[in-house]
């Protein structure tokens, strides 16, 4: 999908959410893990109350690779259904990969190519020719980790090298890459107010943006200093909406949740 | 597996080898491609004939990603086999993961606890709540990105924060997270020249060195600057030594080459 399709969408939709599928088999309704396949179940069910009221899905990996090969068979499936069903949404694989050239090749061909979701997100540590593989990728999309939403970012992203900020210096040093129009950047909702020195350095690219919700970001924050002319903003809940309720009307609350992020996001595009 | 029992193997087989099993179905020889499995008979073939050569193995899991459900049953068969036939081994899953909290947590268990490999590779990047969830297993290694082998260490990792490099940065900070006797670090081979000044801040800590042999890093160098008295090096080759041939003769060739390797530890580590 290329960038141009993502903005249409949101245009159409009036929404720029991104729900993250992050499954865990603790917190999904019970009756669910009576079936074949419970992960991909839940998925479904969620993905079909909610996929016209946001314009991507981002499952990350971490919750699938803990149920081992059942785990990647349902990631595979997720992916597939996405696909097949809903191929105007934005797929994310949330994979925070990074290897050295040639292995970085293969994380991209598997994300990328094999599993066929239209991004997914890197790492930055290890520097250009770790980016760049994934970058390559025609029509792909690859979003940097740049201020994450944890505690741990004030760790090494807010430290300053040579008078700027590690965030910053990666901000600007992806900027000089190949195929650098394909990069997107991970910024936390709980760091709203680094978005109008973060706008200052990409004017124009997309940020994912979690922690809005559950980890206490504010979506009029972020729009307010983060949002261009594009919308250039994918604003991701999960917990919030994906656990709305445990019981058989799950996916239906689900909706409910997202519904209410989608009507705070047209207001937000109404008044712009 | 303990760090002590790491010590004890390396001194029992005058090796401080860890043979990367980064399988690529393009380079392995022909006649497996018609086995059900080729990825697994081919590390099969490559631990029976290379174990008492080296201390460790280390799947680099973008390999077997690549190979989406074929790739991950692979990688589960080989971490059994060892667990089961060699024990004394310290297994390495080289996975680069790293995410907020409950999610490293998922990670975690995955490598650790289900798959049950000895250690796993950390990216630093998002900080101290995306790396203690992996310290927290007991008897089990994070061996944590510092100063990588690649070209593009030199964009974010020896960049000056405050006066000091961000690798060196990562190494004093991780010193003070909860369990930090569980980090191990990796450290290039082609950057061996920092190793004295590594060996300030981390003297005792366990050291994973890629880049001998194709990446042009040297062992002598490695070892004059980076060994302790618990010699404290993991020495990594990969396709030095799994692709040594591509004949019938395969897993003979690994052999073959993992004893130069191995004669020279023995030379290094006779002559302390």
């Amino acid at each position: 999908m290329t960038q141009n399709q993502l903005v249409e969408q949101i245009r159409l939709k009036k929404s720029f959410l991104a729900i993250g599928l992050d499954v865990d088999l603790n917190k999904i309704p019970k009756h669910l893990l009576e079936t074949e396949d419970p992960i991909f179940e839940f998925n479904k069910a969620i993905i079909d109350a909610t996929h016209h009221l946001c314009v991507s899905y981002k499952p990350n990996t971490a919750f699938y690779e803990a149920y081992g090969l059942k785990g990647w068979k349902a990631l595979e499936k997720t992916i597939n259904y996405l696909n097949e069903n809903y191929p105007e949404i934005f797929t994310i694989a949330d994979a925070k990969r990074g290897d050295i050239g040639n292995t970085s090749t293969m994380y991209a061909k598997a994300f990328l190519e094999d599993l066929a979701f239209d991004s997914v997100t890197v790492a930055p540590y290890m520097g250009k020719d770790s980016v760049e593989p994934f970058l390559a990728f025609k029509n792909k999309h690859t979003i940097l980790l740049a201020l994450t939403s944890n505690q741990g970012a004030f760790d090494f992203q807010t430290k300053t090298i040579d008078g700027k900020e590690v965030y910053k210096q990666v901000l600007e040093t992806s900027k000089t890459w190949d195929n650098s129009e394909n990069l997107m950047y991970v910024v936390g909702a709980t760091k709203a107010e680094y978005l109008t020195d973060i706008r200052k350095i990409i004017p124009n690219s997309f940020l994912l943006v979690p922690g809005v919700g559950a980890q206490g970001g504010s979506l009029q924050d972020v729009c307010k200093y983060g949002m261009t002319d594009n919308v250039g903003l994918l604003i991701n809940s999960s917990r919030g909406i994906i656990y709305a309720s445990n019981g058989t009307d799950f996916a239906e609350a689900a909706a409910k949740n997202a519904n209410v992020l989608q009507q705070e996001m047209e207001a937000i595009l109404n008044s712009k």
